[in-house]
């Protein structure tokens, strides 16, 4: 997973219909000291993330795994918002 | 996923069987702030999309998933057109 | 897999529920020469590491096997800590 | 997938078994223009192509799927033979 | 599948019971030209590779495939020893 910031949100009227009602959000990918690490993606969202949040997200075949049993076609989806973290 | 403009077509007469009559269009990759990011690929096409559109795609094992039951060997499909998308 | 050291960890309250009670630890991974190599990331655990321990973790659709048959939406999962290794 | 350029071959007697009778060959990864974009690779060969041939590629979980249903263990396999692309 | 050199091993007595008695060998991968070209990663072997030795890896899903019906949680596996390349 990484850590991330929410930008924005994409819309998009024409689109795969397994995403109907889903929100696309732009997120912008962070370092463990909080810097912006990495290219802007589009994500799904799990767990009710808003803009301006610092979240976790998932890549890959698991970005599918919190809307089972549907299954939308996504690579990256919002698994968790960011209360807080530590490096040493 | 990924935003992307389009911006052509690949002709390939010998390919997949089970890539037979699908539209394969080359993509840039876009930042959030609309700029090229990243190297062009070539990506299947499932919502419409055309030349010079901006638009959204998955990669991986999910980007098969808008030709079920059909299973064309790929790992990028367009899944959106973008109306329009707004970052803070 | 890749070699890691753990640099800390993330709270997070609101989450996917298949990653309650799984840590998530944030790792550097590190080339063969020790030194740092790549993006921080976020991953869970399955062998009890802690915080500067240096261990290896497995990306992609593999994260999620240690868990079985539990299947926490993760693409990236610590799978082993390291005792030792030689490079010539 | 993305466009490439046949380099040349690899000759390897100890393999796995499932890779027995499957040509190896090495790429070089295209940009949209026709430059040479990315590391070489090593992948497999679904349609016959040939050293300096360009083609186009699948990675990842797709790339067994020509194979069906036998289950090379390959995360690239090239899928077609491009006559010319245009781009705008 | 990329080519690579063996630069060395990993010992961990700590990791996942799916890994017990499989060797875990520290990776150089290898550009066309035989020059190092990436970052090092480890990976398990499935053709009884030595340190030294010139092989080429998969990644990604495929990597457990030699192992079936086991299923250990890899992510990259050695799967040939490469007698000579030729490239053009």
């Amino acid at each position: 997973m990484q850590l991330a910031r929410v930008l924005g949100q994409v819309v998009a009227t024409m689109k795969d219909a397994n995403l109907t009602g889903l929100k696309l959000l732009v997120l912008q990918p962070l370092s463990a000291s909080g810097e912006p690490a990495g290219r802007t993606l589009v994500a799904l969202d799990s767990v009710g993330a808003g803009v301006g949040e610092t979240v976790f997200f998932v890549r890959g075949r698991e970005a599918a795994f919190p809307f089972y049993p549907a299954e939308p076609p996504t690579d990256a989806t919002i698994v968790g918002i960011v209360d807080h973290w530590s490096v040493t």
